[in-house]
């Protein structure tokens, strides 16, 4: 699938995930419509990592969901994933895509038109975009305080590839982020902690459809 | 060079090397002889350890130094390192082996006779065995007491591939473990935290040699 037609994107992490496994959240998540995955997973060892995407290349295959790998080039191939997203501290876009060749998925995350223009003309395919409302779920080096809608919709202008939404999303705010230019939401807690993972990714699916029905032949035209 | 021919062989971490930076280290040590450096910084980011590894490829390559790194291939691949060192947690050495081609170093960790037989199994050039004396500067997860010289003469009776004992190891204690049978030391603040980093190196390398000589022809056949 291309990131442009992604909605609803679910990064893992099974420290927000309760008494249910990873393979569980995902599951539900696929139930409910997720078009992509990343495994990311940052505190656990690289065999516990690999021995987990297995897991999730063989559902999110049967699926038709694409798997996306955080961080790891070599995680990505050993599992065959279709992709991979670097963060800022994380290997430079060039040499992500210098590795994975020209068919893999190259996302990038980025907060400044500066990074996420840099990050377009060094191979990224798509960008993760926050944190949007802020977000207790990822690192401490993330900033406290988003960006807001209005900077995604400034990168969003600034860039050709599409922009994922990332932080703070939840069903009740992801159609700003839709409004404003992202193609989808990358979510964490709000698929993985919520008690029910299903319905809650149905609820965001439907969130980002909304304004994009409202807004075809309509905004940013 | 050959993993068999590496006498002294430095592991990297910035952590235990004062004021000086690990390129001072590295540098020190290359000039005091060592045989292969190996980058593992974990506590860094890829990022940080790719811009590092640049150098030191640079650096290595220039005096015939083996260059490895812990833990990532992509990283390795990135670098154009010579090889790659996993642990118990990382990547499965067959998975490693696919991943990097039948010319790259793999070296794998192994504190029993069975982890160091299947290692060599999947295709390891080298093992690092140990903590042969315990050991301060790795992580909590490696034994507290160390396997001791007998363990490491167990393991190099067991296979074919070098094995380099590692954990602990001084100028003073290294003699017994290349008479138990290592081909050489892996240090890390035998070196790193030496107040003279190039005299501990040569020290470490007359430590090596000397049961080398005395034993050639000798102890073992």
């Amino acid at each position: 699938m291309n990131p442009s037609n992604w909605r609803v994107y679910l990064v893992t992490q099974a420290s927000l995930s309760g008494d249910r496994s990873t393979l569980e959240i995902v599951d539900a998540a696929i139930d409910g419509g997720i078009d992509a995955v990343q495994l990311r997973e940052k505190e656990t060892s690289a065999r516990s990592r690999y021995e987990l995407g297995l897991e999730l290349r063989e559902r999110t295959a049967a699926a038709g969901v694409d798997l996306i790998v955080n961080d790891r080039i070599d995680l990505a191939r050993a599992i065959d994933a279709d992709g991979v997203h670097v963060g800022q501290s994380d290997l430079p876009v060039s040499v992500v895509r210098d590795l994975l060749g020209p068919d893999a998925i190259v996302g990038c995350s980025a907060s400044t038109v500066a990074d996420a223009r840099e990050a377009e003309a060094h191979g990224a395919d798509y960008l993760g975009v926050g944190a949007v409302y802020g977000t207790s779920s990822k690192d401490v080096d993330e900033p406290k305080d988003g960006i807001g809608p209005a900077r995604v919709a400034e990168i969003a202008d600034a860039v050709s590839v599409p922009v994922h939404g990332i932080g703070g999303i939840t069903a009740d705010t992801a159609a700003p982020v839709v409004t404003a230019g992202a193609a989808g939401v990358a979510v964490i807690s709000a698929i993985t902690a919520a008690p029910d993972p299903r319905t809650a990714t149905e609820s965001l699916a439907a969130a980002v459809e909304t304004p994009k029905e409202v807004g075809r032949g309509g905004r940013r035209e």
